[in-house]
């Protein structure tokens, strides 16, 4: 089918080659699971790629879409956002029919869902290992033991799964040895805990961890049990000038028609606007503010090449957006011709395109 | 029904205000018409409170919102973005069954719609005088000329219906008095371009301008012939900052329930992020980055209080959020409650709800 309007394409060679490498990492790593976040794709249909290599858990950050893929037939699912008390039912409702893990960050969190909770579930208790978004914080072992003894010793609905973390700090990285590094005093940190926490007569927790940066650039998963990365299938801009990914393993696009040429300023106008692509942008070198980076479409095989040099997207209204480009580049193109823009973020240009045309 | 997660909630009472203000305005601006835009609501319920008012003409930012709104009985539309050629055929079809009002910026794209279109449409000229994302430049009169002559003289399917342009610099204002004098000078422009065109022989276009924040400030709309303005109806805190509303005038609000919260570092998560609010932010005085003021949300009524002083939505992640607030503030609210979030762009927040509870 031709493509009219801005529409997400995936790559499916790439995000495989993406999941097949992440994989192979996990399997290189005895004893860590791999439950990757879903949260990326939102597809039941790119879900198929992880069952076909035997993966059966997954992470995901709203109840609506654990009921998504627990209707497509996922049975061990953890919601990676701490409990929203006002969907209790719904939780109840899903913990009853499938196994599920959520998260929490506090003693009056654990002891609010010891009184409210009617069905079995895992626990994971947020660890903020110093990312200062949610998490208990990793020094703060009264509180950590104090939230983990309500969960382990007074309720037995629920169960201590283990701590878990989101070292989101990597995103502020820019080497593959910063993100290594980062992974390492994560992993430490983590290791920290569950040492105090033995000491104190809760053995047996699990370490989960899992950013799409550090799971990218470490060799080996050693020293944690789970690891949830999600981005990585996909990829996007910001990994790529992170540093955790090639342009090449950048595995999806908004492919977008040109709508309007304009050589004076050395710009283009397309279709395809803070709707589709999300208004994430990053400082680039150069101090250049992006939105996305430009690629040549080719509509036969639905595939794109490397992004042209100096080209950028410089601006996003609602539905249309504005490519800065060089002359050259300008000259070899035309109104009515597709550009593959390279998402800054592919986790929300997936779920603004969700409901589209998908390939 | 109990909000249970994220919600977009209108209070119906300020939007209708709001519109009611503008219509008086555009009353009170003897043979100036008013074309709301509805990329904003992208409802055909609130669509109706225009109909109410005898308003029959609107303007959309896709074609595929302008096939929304026919189907909603709308019969005179202006398709506010430059025509995608591959959509061409869509174009065709509602051309054939409504009076649709289409955007260009080149004489080449003239003589492209000339030799491509098989139904009758009115085309307006973009002119761009100042913003310098699309159109042609207010002072390249022969370019202007030129494209006019086409679809004037050339193309008996084509309807020159006059001159349009977007003054998206007043995004850029931060007062009544620098938007009054925007206004002025759009409109200078615009007159300066339809005299020109007169002399030449080409008489009879209309001007239409519509930014929300120019369109908010001036007294009268005299000067043009169509005021195109959609954001005013809900308004949000871009609005609030630039100056063209009162805190008291924004209309929509996403509410949020609490998840955590963090006193040491003066913190609360709430269950709202990226897709639900955007990641639309803007710089407020003392050089924050704020991606929504926070007010308390009363449940029963549906209606919001005034913002919080010194609480601010700090960061977003895809599902959830970060608010920074002070001490006082922290010790009144608790995990479970919701809070109202007025974004700082109300169409991206309607846009991302849209499929969503309304009310």
């Amino acid at each position: 089918m031709s493509i009219i309007k801005p529409t997400l394409v995936i790559d499916k060679e790439k995000a495989k080659r993406n999941l097949r490498r992440m994989f192979d990492k996990v399997l290189a790593s005895p004893g860590v699971r791999f439950r990757p976040h879903f949260k990326t794709h939102q597809s039941a249909l790119v879900a198929e790629w992880y069952r076909e290599l035997g993966i059966n858990s997954c992470t995901v950050s709203s109840l609506e879409m654990a009921e998504y893929f627990y209707r497509h037939g996922w049975r061990d699912i953890t919601v990676a956002v701490l409990v929203n008390r006002r969907e209790l039912a719904r939780l109840n409702d899903l913990a009853g029919k499938a196994n599920i893990n959520v998260v929490i960050d506090s003693a009056e969190a654990a002891n609010y869902l010891r009184q409210n909770l009617s069905q079995y579930v895992r626990v994971w208790l947020k660890i903020d290992t110093g990312y200062r978004r949610t998490g208990l914080e990793y020094d703060r072992m009264e509180e950590i033991i104090s939230a983990a003894r309500i969960i382990r010793e007074e309720s037995p609905l629920l169960e201590l799964a283990g701590i878990l973390t989101h070292a989101g700090d990597s995103y502020e990285a820019r080497s593959a040895h910063a993100l290594k590094e980062l992974f390492r005093r994560t992993a430490e940190r983590m290791q920290a805990i569950k040492h105090v926490l033995e000491q104190n007569g809760i053995g047996g927790v699990e370490i989960s961890v899992g950013d799409t940066p550090t799971c990218s650039a470490v060799d080996t998963f050693q020293g944690v049990d789970e690891v949830r990365p999600g981005n990585f299938i996909f990829n996007d801009v910001m990994q790529f000038y992170i540093g955790s990914c090639s342009e090449e393993d950048i595995a999806v696009a908004v492919v977008c028609p040109i709508l309007a040429s304009y050589p004076r300023r050395g710009e283009l106008a397309i279709y395809g606007g803070a709707v589709h692509l999300s208004k994430e942008s990053l400082i680039a070198p150069g101090d250049k503010k992006i939105h996305g980076l430009v690629a040549p479409f080719d509509e036969t095989t639905r595939t794109w090449g490397s992004a042209f040099p100096n080209a950028w997207v410089k601006s996003l209204s609602q539905e249309h957006g504005i490519i800065s480009a060089p002359p050259e580049f300008l000259q070899s193109v035309a109104p009515g011709q597709l550009l593959a823009i390279l998402p800054v973020h592919s986790c929300l240009a997936a779920d603004l395109l969700k409901h589209c045309d998908r390939h």
